[in-house]
């Protein structure tokens, strides 16, 4: 038989996180500290909005970049968040952000192209960047002055410029907030590379302490920013995420939107309607449940090993002795899923804990994950 | 400024369907015969299924295949439709036909690789093929034993195999129902060829007299079935679609699904508990009412034109004197909206009409399209 598949296929693998939910699905009572959904359910009103739309016959197809008054919103939300409002024929909604994501790369990285991530990152990144044979590039989350005198000097030495500058903050797997000081270092470095920046703020509304800042505020000329619904409003399987770009990206928006008229054709109708209520829903409730449990688990994890101060999202990322492909072996015996670290990182010694979890099944995987860690210490001194 | 674009995007131009659906927007009182989506809403039960998973919270990530209790009732219906019946993990479900034809053609279709599409074709397959910079070949959609040996000929003077067989049977724009025999020719060349079929049904449930077949239960080996609810139960804005495959092209379904794990992630979850129901529930009033209104738009243009008789599907597709992108703009003046044949066909000159419409609206439309033909001809003699 001829090969079936195209070339391309062959430069994606299956996602880790889905390897660990499938092997959740076989174990009886797991402690499940794997999941990056919230916990909670979607808001009444959010709820009501699409239970109406569809009541109201809201089934047929919505202008392929989202519903006007949806985007309406969202630059308005965006306005609130930024300072700066975008255009809405700059807004385009997709069925959640990793299709946003998908149609952005298709769009505006070509074969060798640099991207830029953060290290630790979020794993559909390097994902696209290989699947659309990109060259990434690295900084880590803590980076100063000095990482990107270091990047510039590589990038130089490689004679190529920055296309895309790409990251989260919140960040997924570790909850960082970049300060305002890394973003005018990323803003400053998109100028002088000509490059793009798009910024996923898909955990922006999960802040506690620290606040999170909007790309956008600082380089509204350069940003994209990318944002939805399933987080904030726990609504992952309903698929609304979204784009907005400044007018020097307009052609941009257009050329997403026209792929999307040969993909996903549009968002969930009725869907979107949930999304316009929820802009205007707020989450000040699920938010001080989410600050009580990341200090418990801060709180734990912080006696036993290091971690990055996770200042919002709704992950923890603690480093562990051992490689992290084995400890989630190990933890599994224990009932306990973790997401391994190597899936985010180059660095392979740490694991990503949510704790969008019901407190005590997060204190009892919690306190096993202590447990484990102790024990490992002990046996490798 | 440097170019903003990755190679690939310039292959894709604004669908022709979608600047008739901004006209629109701008007519006052038109009468729409240009869209592709049933006027009818969403059955009762259909409906009342997704509120109700709604109202169960059912809003987070589903598998990434889709619910494993809708693959097993897309299973359960395939096998009553062809005999055959597919293994659930060799069905996929994603956010409609158009995510599906994306998915497969990114796992399948290679630069250079021979797709066979019959003309009139549905204007996406082309728009697919020239994105992955694929070569399309075309048969007209009453082809015989002739055709396909003068298609044979030109593969093997162009050294090539066919990679893909791809069409739609009810045809969008056509109505066109491939008859066994056509199907039967097209099976004895996918094998000839070592070539995959790829049997779009969107449309199978719309048949009047002459009965759809399911390209399956001709040649199950080689045939993945592509279908959805948009059409069928008016879920057009609502995105579920799936494919089904062969043990044979199990590792089709396999990378497919790898790949929504980085694109569309899932369709959305409530709206999959609607699709089972949707499996459930017959539409016979609706396909009564449909019958109505195409004998009379056949009755009416069948006498001032010749146009393929519409065995199913919600179209129309009459032979026109002028260009269609002409005939086009010059219906708009009379408030009426149509899509050009062009788009689906190397014949300029044939029109599609959707009598997907209110029988007032349409009777009218119809009535001026008519008038327009006879002063066509008038003049032109």
């Amino acid at each position: 038989m001829r090969d079936i598949f195209a070339h391309r296929i062959h430069n994606i693998d299956t996602s880790e996180i889905r390897k660990v939910f499938d092997l959740a699905a076989k174990i009886k009572n797991p402690l499940n500290l794997s999941i990056g959904q919230p916990d909670f359910p979607v808001p009444a009103a959010v709820k009501e909005a699409m239970i109406q739309a569809l009541k109201d016959d809201k089934s047929g197809y919505t202008p392929t970049a989202g519903l006007v008054q949806l985007r309406e919103a969202i630059a308005e939300f965006l306005a609130a968040k930024s300072g700066v409002r975008p255009a809405v024929d700059d807004v385009i909604v997709s069925t959640g952000v990793a299709s946003i994501l998908f149609l952005l790369f298709q769009t505006v990285v070509g074969k060798n192209d640099a991207v830029l991530l953060i290290d630790p990152y979020f794993l559909i990144y390097p994902a696209l960047v290989k699947y659309h044979e990109a060259r990434p590039y690295t900084i880590p989350e803590d980076f100063g002055v000095d990482q990107i005198a270091e990047l510039r000097a590589q990038l130089r030495k490689d004679n190529v410029n920055l296309k895309l500058i790409m990251f989260a903050s919140p960040s997924n797997p570790t909850g960082k907030i970049l300060t305002r000081h890394q973003l005018e270092l990323l803003s400053e470095l998109a100028e002088e590379q000509d490059a793009i920046i798009a910024s996923d703020e898909i955990y922006g509304a999960f802040d506690y302490e620290k606040k999170h800042i909007s790309m956008a505020s600082i380089n509204a000329e350069r940003t994209l920013t990318l944002n939805g619904f399933s987080k904030s409003h726990a609504m992952t399987g309903l698929r609304v995420g979204y784009l907005a770009a400044p007018p020097r990206y307009s052609g941009i928006v257009q050329k997403m939107v026209t792929l999307q008229q040969y993909t996903m054709v549009c968002s969930p109708h009725a869907m979107q309607w949930g999304a316009i209520t929820a802009l205007r829903t707020g989450i000040d409730n699920e938010l001080a449940l989410m600050k009580k449990r990341r200090d418990m688990v801060y709180g734990m994890l912080s006696k036993v090993t290091t971690l990055p101060f996770p200042d919002g999202a709704f992950y923890v990322y603690p480093d562990i002795p051992i490689d992290s492909a084995e400890f989630v072996t190990q933890a599994i015996e224990r009932r306990l899923l973790l997401v391994p670290g190597y899936i985010f990182s180059t660095n392979r010694n740490a694991i990503r804990i949510s704790y969008a979890t019901r407190e005590d099944i997060l204190e009892e995987g919690a306190q096993i994950f202590c447990d484990m860690v102790a024990e490992l210490k002990d046996t490798l001194h």
